[in-house]
């Protein structure tokens, strides 16, 4: 299959799993990280990644690790929910570049929706700065 | 949270899953089952449920079903793009009628992606016929 990319350690995520980035993180434990997404569709929208699978894509990564992503996604969904009271979440997994995927580290977009503001384009304004997703940030995290 | 729905039943995909609705499946087994979308976005697009939660979204079931889920959403996903060879994959699941949920059984979308084509909008056209979708879904199964 034509999806598959081989696993660069020093894709964006990998810095920031390793701390070498910066990221404004909403949970973490032994396998799991989830941070905000610094080019937001909308208000909240966070990624979920395994720490330390080292997992191009969905296609990349044992059941077990695949588990506990998606268990944390949930969670994280639903103090997304809870903090942020959006109309609906979509949750998105991009595999290959055709479909989206711009960091090739496996890793879930949570993104809330809302009835009042369209969904913006991924990426296509400049990063976000930490000082405007923290408060936002809070407001998930205390739900959690 | 605003995006809980009730489950209902009768929705389509209960009906699908009790057998009361046809579908052109491409795998079952105790707990889930895969079939092709009737709307396709693109070709081989197709929905991953699981047959025994009542779960309206992703907030609304346990950790063992949303495992058993996720695990062959990840196998079919991997024979999709083993037997269709599409250039992406994308993983969508919406929780909420505006995040673009239809049917309110939970279901995850996987959507291959093809340089040659865009995506059509999920549900513009009407149904599309078994007979078309059948072979489609005969390079997937030969993948299992």
């Amino acid at each position: 299959m034509s999806i598959q990319a081989t696993y660069d350690p020093d894709n964006i995520f990998a810095k920031i799993i390793r701390g070498e980035m910066p990221c404004v993180k909403l949970y973490e434990d032994e396998n799991v990280l989830a941070f905000m997404d610094v080019f937001p569709q909308s208000e909240g929208h966070c990624l979920v990644v395994h720490k330390k699978a080292k997992a191009t894509n969905l296609f990349d990564i044992g059941a077990d690790d695949l588990n506990a992503l998606t268990i944390v996604m949930q969670k994280i969904g639903q103090a997304v929910a809870d903090g942020l009271s959006p109309d609906g979440i979509r949750i998105a997994q991009f595999n290959g570049e055709p479909a989206g995927q711009t960091v090739f580290h496996l890793h879930f977009h949570i993104i809330p929706v809302y009835e009042r503001s369209k969904l913006g384009r991924h990426a296509s304004g400049g990063p976000v700065d930490g000082a405007i997703l923290e408060p936002v940030a809070e407001k998930i995290r205390v739900k959690l």
